[in-house]
């Protein structure tokens, strides 16, 4: 299978257009959840728009076998996962909008998916226990544990400091352009910005500047702004 | 990028051979690792040798950044994430051997990616909890925490049960064939078939039928035998 050719083809000559480019997706999920706003980060990124539908979890269950958002449909295809969501649409859209994938040979692919794994498995743990205690539990009147803060603190800076000693190599963490490895780190390191922890990442210059770089993304501020690109776009 | 006419220009016409195909492949680990397992058990489904370099855990940390093994070396490019590592050896090697990727259009191997994706963030947490308490903390003489066990066992069961309708559906997690979905989740189970959190997989029949046909693999039965294919590849 060709995947550039194939979506060139369809797609040539593409610009970013003011319109969204309305294939008729729809995304069901939550616009506070870190899931869904990472794939609605893609869909931004690639200039598509998309229907939004704000999932009660009972309803979820039915749709969804782990009962997690975000779910995406595209015509008889239903989605899960968001990492496995935005891989889709970035494949789909290679020749559209931002590049996101680093598709020149094997080598590049794989380096691409090294870092998309360190984020599934090394970031991605410790950050979203974080947002959880200090982002999320609040909204519900709760308290922050923080002997579970201070320890996944501990860990992150481990994290951290492998990442500011690539971003002293590359621009981004792949390679020197934005891709899927860097979009996935912004919905927990958005709301970790608004909680204590955003000293880890102020503490390191590299990685300061890169967080400044991403979360300053025209696409990442509208999938953010849930008033205006999910409400907005809520199904009647 | 056309990822399998180009690599079917490579290797046209692949029969499995008695010997493996030496490509001067290194991978860097332990062979009880379930990581460095999951590797190995792709490059046997692929026919291809490797050279095996037993890691002592301070040499390691200057050659992986997290100090997780394995590091997979192909001349000059050095992976780690075992996932990371599969998927490179799956797309270079996609004309040769087990086939394991599900390729057709975008949509089968979006179907394919989300059940890499279950595997990842719904599997392996709990079951990779339930391996390091029962399997591996004995081997250092230490015990199992019942607590532990018994909260990770309750959270498999409900993970094995979307998996139990899902196999009623399709003879394996992505499709009717053998993909990489199936594959990583080897390591954690063969561990497991030795500990009594081996009824959970008994007690579902499809579950138990795709176990018996995963664990029975030639390539896994290999990967696991590591007198002959780890030790009987040690770099000298």
């Amino acid at each position: 299978m060709d995947w550039t050719k194939k979506v060139s083809r369809l797609m040539p000559n593409w610009k970013r257009e003011v319109e969204l480019r309305n294939l008729g997706y729809k995304v069901h999920g939550n616009p506070f959840s870190t899931n869904t706003r990472r794939v609605l980060a893609v869909l931004l990124e690639k200039g598509l728009s998309y229907e939004a539908i704000t999932l009660l979890v009972m309803c979820f269950l039915l749709m969804q076998p782990f009962g997690q958002i975000p779910v995406f449909v595209d015509g008889n295809i239903k989605l899960h996962e968001s990492r496995a969501i935005t891989q889709y649409i970035a494949y789909v859209h290679s020749a559209r909008g931002t590049q996101l994938l680093y598709l020149q040979s094997h080598e590049t692919m794989a380096i691409l998916t090294v870092w998309m794994e360190i984020e599934a498995h090394q970031f991605d743990p410790f950050a979203s226990k974080l947002t959880w205690e200090q982002a999320i539990k609040p909204l519900y009147g709760l308290e922050a544990d923080q002997e579970i803060v201070k320890e996944n603190e501990a860990n992150l800076e481990k994290v951290l400091d492998v990442y500011e000693k690539r971003l002293g190599k590359y621009r981004f963490l792949a390679c020197n352009t934005f891709t899927l490895a860097d979009l996935h780190h912004l919905p927990n390191i958005q709301y970790l910005l608004g909680t204590p922890t955003k000293r880890l990442f102020e503490d390191r210059p590299k990685v300061r500047k890169w967080v400044g770089e991403i979360t300053g993304r025209e696409a990442w501020k509208m999938a953010c702004d849930h008033e205006k690109y999910w409400f907005g776009k809520q199904m009647k």
